[in-house]
């Protein structure tokens, strides 16, 4: 549900989205900023057509606003109300991000927080044993005591926002592209470093509006969180694959976790309290959460290649990964139940990039895009001193394009594709930590900066399960893909494969690798470089081996085509920032924004679309057959329940993969739903905010305490939300 | 090897090419030429640059030929020699159609047919068993008797050529699209009728230039094709999918069958010999055989079509099938060797069409493309008669290209993709036959005329095996695919599918279906209507439940765009006849033709690329290692092995999908090589042949030998081939 965060992201990340979120936690690659200029903020103008005078007016819902540039006053123009900055600030104090790609709330003073079930999928299959399967069986903690850590989730609260634009400027002022981009970096780690003053505190430099602002986020980090409640998956995600991005729905996608600080409930002041009749049509709603990225403000020549070479690459390499998959779970039910995780993450990233494929193939959403491209050009080049600092700054962006269509695949293959193997990834962090933590600070991979580094470490050491028969599985694909993809006798398939085939080599590193057990893995990390020099472990020995091309292809796609955009980029967007200002939003960051919108359908097909399901339609819906199976909870507690009690409904706020679990709340701050996923023409949103059809879909907040009343009998939950 | 064969024939097809070819008997698709008006031959301006007067002299080696139109004058001025046409006749009547998607040639006086052994393959894997697989062994009939029929196989050999234009014109004058579409269905079908006077003979019309001209092709028909000599496929295809489409190359990708006539060997009296040197550095070289089809003289809206839905949309379900037949094979080795064949046909069908849709990413071909059409459009513009016929022809195809924009996905879902299930196609046809049948010859479907049914027929009756595993997890995929592009909500996945899931559908139809046996398909279709429509068989009810929907997605297709799209190319295709006349050569359309190059490397990122492997290279292209293995016969036979002789070598003739299994031949029509493939840029070839560096790729004459005499001691072989 809701497409994938941070699509540039990874590879085959179409995983690590806002449904499958857990899944990206160690990833050892660069933040979401220093390795995705493409995909970077920038204030696009709103579709219909190109806007290139500051707006007046909101002529949709449109915008991911951040919380100190929020438009109170043209909204109460629009909607009538316009919240205060009392308000604002409770929003977002009671707004907190899970660090793996979703977006939750805190919803009780005892720091109980309320996301989705896709958000948690991750921690619940991994609490799950052949004998006692939560994901089918749904869990529920009748006391505190039953309350179990999630291994490796983090939660993040921001607690501050500082603008460092001029220090960061400064940093780069003259420098050519390349210099630009190892300085912005360097500037980057040393004020986040500054600012995480210890393990509790998270700094993230982010750049907004493409590079025209750079502010500092600070969060609470919160390492200790637990598995309260999760109904059945069967429930949650009712309607499986064929259903995602569809609305009507029916799914209940909750859960709530619990926030300990010193193996206690942690104390909250600030939190959300439950409507008591929810969301209504045509309402006022309001999402605050964390849009992981949208590309409105990059350039047609960014959008062509996304749309000619990066998806469908992507879409072949993930569409080979479901087959193996599903494959893979006719193995047994054992098999079933490891790789459903994986799986899950895997469907939706199909699904969502084919969304934004079909976007950027429709010609009418590309013409317009380059349409305000052409606008924007013409005013810089009406304004000498903008036509001066800017120059040819799209050409430029079009030979790194161009370039980049040369260096994408080792890129992509050599340094970016590990993500459905956690061990490959504990193996490739390892060997890069011990080789980055002795360098200076501001001279290491940025995920290794002392800034950042905890949050990958806690992934590498954290317990999470790691299951053989599908490590050797998915590695013997990836090594594949490698093989074939660069062709057997390109320089480093020869070097790290030498005469074995990728399934002997899969096979072998994944049976004799001791990195399995997380004492291992902690131990060489403690050993420094001399112990993973000393090491014999076949993996360690394997990663080693490739890592010199693997940081080879890194330096290329970053020097040759990475500097060359941002650097471009940041021109573009400062001139558009002095046409436009701040009276539009950035493209999305993974940071916490706020939208607005009001309960509405919409009309598909000439026929309108209702925006209410109700729990008695979901019965309707039950065939039988997977994945039209209601759990036997539900069918048992069926006469208990009140059947016209709205079960799923849609809004016209804009959100986007991240604002998965985002709170949906009313005028008073209370509330109202929980954001799970959008619509199908909501997926072209990573381009354009298109009102007529783009809508969020949320869990309505009724159904979930008639389900967690009637059918779950949460009892200590309800008492704790109020209810 | 060599790209897929009329590849917009089948979705998930990118197997029926010339690398598997045998998997395509069956389907009851439409007839290339009537089917794919998109891929129907016309006379493109050869590259670089638009060419728009009749060409004085060859520029390059470009062209597949018709042998009626052979260009033996400029051919004596390029290369010094121009072909007498008795020296036509005998090429032609040497040379034969394996009817599944192949060439193959004439070899000796009793009827021994050589051809490629991934021309075979279906056939090779069909006769094994669990107990003796001959893929894995190979197979060599030592005498006569233990020569093994092909079921299913059909052999073809042109004996006659005759124009109908004419006819065929007459037949759609003054028609609006849809009824010309229907008239000109109708004529094809009355003249092949009339032509094919028993089932020992072929006839079919084929569209050449677009529509410009069409021809009536007789062939004789040879049924009784049996298995004489295969080598193991870890030589037929030492290098697998790695190595597939590269060169240099170490393949020893032959086969040969017999054709039998009343029990016995067939007599020939005109046939290929074998060279003494094979082919050497620089010599001219001759390839005849039936390149399946390219896109070289069709619109550029039409190309876009293909590069941003058509290609995208097929790669991906490959992806996923290559998938779960990677790790279908992982359920045990007799699984493994039943889905052999469609594996290999999947992953050939990949890497042809991620060739051919680089070709069509590529910024250079496409505006050459995009060049040639607007030279064209002028030259028309420039002629007030021509003007007057064509009128906007080509903004007619846009629009019509854009309606199949809208029908590809229920056409290519419920019409066209079952290639993979031979189970489906039997039912299919069962279904179809009986309804077809008794109606007006043409009046009928294409592919169910008295002159195309014997065809269809053939297969429907053969003893081919079938395997359930494979069959319940092919079909499982192909209902899914089916649910998940339409939705689970379209009308006809609710009538199709009600509650039942796709894996449960799959697994039952094929548990219960009776027509795993050929008797009981043959009782059916001689029960006709009466005996289908009474039968309970589940498969046959499936069928017949889809076959509506089915055939209303054909006939939308058919009727609003490949009508449209037809009439259109006509008009533009006369135009540039006229301008042009015959003095370029029409689009491949499985028919035969003539190509002719020299043997020659090229240059590839600077270095230069050797027209010729040896034996000595393979075994140190050998790493012990699958897919680089060499079979334990090589291994055993190396010393007394000349490694000095040549085994693979590439030329400039320009072939395409369809071509495998052609001979390669020189001056003296003495046979020189064997085609089997070609090399990574040949994939574009599909649009355009460019002479730098497209390449085909064939096994050494005296390779065969060396192999036949000392590895294989196929003396009673070598006796008949006069070595």
């Amino acid at each position: 549900m809701i497409k994938s965060l941070l699509p540039l992201l990874l590879m085959l990340t179409l995983a690590c989205n806002s449904k499958a979120p857990g899944s990206c936690p160690a990833q050892p690659g660069p933040t979401p900023v220093a390795a995705t200029p493409a995909k970077a903020p920038d204030a696009a103008p709103p579709l219909p057509g190109p806007v290139l005078v500051p707006t007046t007016k909101l002529a949709s819902d449109e915008g991911m606003w951040t919380f100190d540039n929020f438009p109170s006053e043209k909204l109460k123009e629009r909607h009538g109300f316009g919240p205060s900055q009392e308000w604002l600030d409770k929003a977002r104090l009671s707004s907190v991000r899970l660090a793996q790609g979703c977006s939750g709330s805190l919803v009780s003073p005892m720091g109980l927080v309320m996301t989705n079930h896709h958000c948690a999928h991750r921690c619940i299959q991994e609490l799950s044993t052949p004998q006692k399967d939560y994901i089918a069986d749904g869990f529920l903690a009748r006391e505190l005591k039953d309350e179990v850590r999630c291994q490796g989730m983090e939660i993040n609260r921001l607690v501050a926002i500082t603008d460092v634009t001029d220090q960061m400027t400064k940093a780069t002022a003259g420098l050519d592209d390349q210099k630009a981009n190892e300085a912005r970096k360097a500037e980057q780690s040393r004020i986040e470093k500054a600012c995480a003053v210890s393990e509790d505190v998270r700094c993230d430099v982010v750049s907004l509006y493409q590079g025209g602002r750079f502010h500092l986020y600070r969060y609470e980090r919160h390492k200790d969180v637990r598995l309260v409640f999760a109904p059945e998956l069967a429930i949650a995600f009712f309607g499986g694959d064929p259903d995602n991005f569809m609305f009507p729905r029916y799914d209940l996608d909750m859960t709530f976790l619990r926030i300990y600080k010193d193996d206690k409930p942690a104390q909250i002041t600030t939190y959300f309290k439950w409507s008591e009749k929810g969301a209504r049509d045509g309402e006022l709603t309001f999402v605050s959460g964390h849009p992981g990225s949208t590309s409105r403000g990059v350039t047609a020549s960014m959008l062509a290649f996304e749309r000619d070479v990066e998806l469908p690459f992507r879409l072949m390499m993930l569409f080979e990964l479901r087959g193996v998959l599903k494959e893979f779970a006719h193995r047994g039910p054992e098999q079933k139940r490891i790789s459903g995780h994986l799986l899950f993450g895997v469907e939706n990233g199909i699904k969502a990039m084919r969304g934004m494929h079909g976007a950027l193939l429709d010609p009418d959403l590309f013409g317009q895009k380059v349409a305000a491209e052409e606008a924007l050009k013409n005013a810089v080049a009406a304004d000498p001193e903008l036509k001066k600092s800017v120059g040819d700054a799209w050409g430029g962006i079009g030979k790194a394009v161009a370039h980049h269509r040369g260096v994408f695949k080792p890129y992509q293959l050599l340094e970016r594709g590990w993500y459905p193997s956690p061990l490959f990834r504990h193996a490739r962090a390892l060997v890069r930590a011990v080789e980055e933590l002795p360098k200076a600070d501001d001279a290491r991979l940025p995920e290794y900066t002392d800034a950042q580094f905890p949050i990958l470490r806690q992934g590498l050491i954290s317990g999470a399960p790691i299951y053989d028969e599908l490590e050797t599985t998915v590695l013997g694909l990836l090594f594949s893909r490698i093989r074939d993809e660069l062709g057997p006798d390109h320089p480093f398939v020869r070097k790290v494969f030498g005469g074995r085939n990728p399934a002997e080599i899969a096979a072998e590193v994944v049976a004799k690798t001791k990195l399995k057990d997380p004492k291992v893995r902690e131990a060489l990390l403690a050993g420094g470089k001399a112990a993973v020099d000393a090491s014999t472990d076949p993996l360690i020995q394997l990663v080693r081996l490739m890592d010199p091309e693997s940081r080879a292809a890194r330096q290329e796609y970053e020097d040759q085509v990475e500097a060359a955009i941002k650097t471009r980029l940041e021109a573009i967007a400062r001139a558009r920032f002095k046409i436009l200002g701040t009276s539009v939003y950035p493209d999305a960051t993974f940071t916490l924004r706020l939208s607005f919108g009001k309960v509405q359908g919409w009309e598909e097909a000439g026929k309108p679309v209702s925006p209410f399901t109700t729990l008695g339609g979901a019965f309707e819906r039950h065939t039988g057959s997977d994945p039209f199976v209601l759990p036997k909870s539900w069918l048992a507690a069926k006469d208990k329940l009140d059947l016209t009690v709205p079960f799923d409904f849609c809004a016209t706020n804009d959100i986007i993969g991240g604002n998965s679990g985002s709170p949906v709340f009313n005028q008073a701050a209370e509330i109202v739903g929980l954001v799970f996923d959008g619509n199908l023409h909501s997926l072209g949103g990573d381009y354009a905010y298109v009102p007529a059809n783009n809508r969020m879909v949320a869990v309505h907040s009724r159904a979930m305490i008639e389900a967690l009343r009637k059918i779950y009998g949460a009892d200590r939950l309800l008492t704790e939300l109020g209810q």
